[in-house]
């Protein structure tokens, strides 16, 4: 008998002023999303934005981490005098801040014995009990602890660790999706499309987002379910709406 | 005598499964969080992403309502059934949720009264007492509720309409940035760097933020206050770091 997977669900910390001021656009937000769905199957329910300031970091860890499965952190793991989420993570659960000897090793390893100044000394400490993140790209491992998982802000070195997060994460029922792009207006189809909504309430979440593409207007049908049955009868009952109101749709 | 301006905050409250889910990219922040800033001195303290669910969305109005001088809602005020955003914060408020007369008419003028169906109607309904944001790109205005402004999710549009929240804004005291963009890496500054800000920790916000550009990796250096003076004489302090490490700085 196949055993039927659980709901899991995520949030998403990104802690930093640069994200905040709008001078650094987010981009870690859709790849973690993403990747959690389509890999793990774990929903991601809540995202926050908030600043460098260790208060604020705690409220916030202690908020997600009871409320969620798992809370991914991004930013404020490195070497510098702004980068504290290791020890505000440290105190939300009141977990001693030092060296992690593995992480210790690894980042003298990879810097060599001279050059591990004690600004990179700084990248090894985590709250005791972390378990360490790799990081294929750049050494300086995350680490998790509890429910949470620190990554750092940079795109592309977080996009490289993202894998190595897998092993600590408990699979859920995955996400999938079913997107009709048509060349209409909203306010054309939103009454039948709120019917076919409330037909299949409980199983699918279907959500409507205008584009503009070609020069033309048109709204993507977005349609979302655990069940591959079910998205294939919401996709039937659209596209019987879709030739009554004799919509063209855009195949791409 | 000139008036000295207070510190006045804002969050942003991004409502939309399509951002959370990772399929589109939030470009409304960054938009939003510059412009409160060098339009109107308003500092954006945090963001939250959630998805269309009316139970989390009067939760998060209520809470961040409270904590903000301001909150900037976007997405979830169009003509589908997934559109509830203006619905739940009349809820928050206890409020009554019916057709605004103003947007009705502009909305009926802009369609035709042919054309004025219910999907277009459900977008003239707003808690009362509303308050119009006019929309010169598609009509469909946003509205200020309490201390609420709420906004539509498409960037374009909502981009258009952003000019016309000012006059619902008090005006703040503006953060200047400078950004130094230095060839080396963190951890060969960060314990200098640590102790300027540590100098300066009452005026002046440090951050640090590594880059990779034409091939090399640097870190840029962003101060952030509300007091030029103060932001002179950290760039004062930096320089002299920069001379003595002899890094040589990005000119751009």
């Amino acid at each position: 008998m196949k055993k039927k997977k659980q709901k899991v669900n995520a949030a998403i910390l990104i802690i930093g002023n640069e994200i905040l001021s709008g001078r650094t656009q987010d981009k870690n937000t859709a790849f973690i999303s993403n990747w959690l769905n389509t890999s793990c199957g774990i929903n991601v329910e809540e995202v926050r934005i908030i600043p460098d300031v260790e208060k604020t970091i705690i409220k916030n860890i202690k908020k997600l981490s009871n409320k969620f499965n798992y809370v991914f952190t991004t930013g404020g793991i490195g070497p510098t005098h702004d980068d504290i989420t290791s020890k505000s993570i440290a105190k939300a659960f009141k977990l001693k801040y030092g060296y992690n000897e593995e992480a210790f090793k690894i980042l003298e390893n990879y810097y060599g014995k001279k050059k591990f100044n004690d600004g990179r000394k700084k990248m090894a400490k985590m709250p005791r009990g972390a378990k360490l993140i790799y990081n294929p790209s750049s050494a300086a491992p995350g680490f998790m602890t509890k429910n949470i998982l620190s990554l750092p802000g940079v795109p592309s070195i977080l996009n490289s660790m993202i894998e190595n997060c897998k092993r600590f994460l408990i699979k859920g029922s995955r996400v999938h999706s079913k997107t009709l792009n048509l060349f209409t207006v909203e306010s054309n189809i939103s009454e039948r499309l709120g019917l076919i909504q409330k037909k299949y309430k409980k199983y699918v979440d279907i959500g409507s987002y205008p584009f503009f593409r070609l020069g033309k207007i048109g709204v993507s049908i977005v349609s979302r379910s655990t069940s591959k049955d079910k998205l294939l009868k919401v996709n039937k009952d659209l596209l019987e709406l879709v030739k009554n109101k004799k919509i063209k749709i855009l195949k791409i």
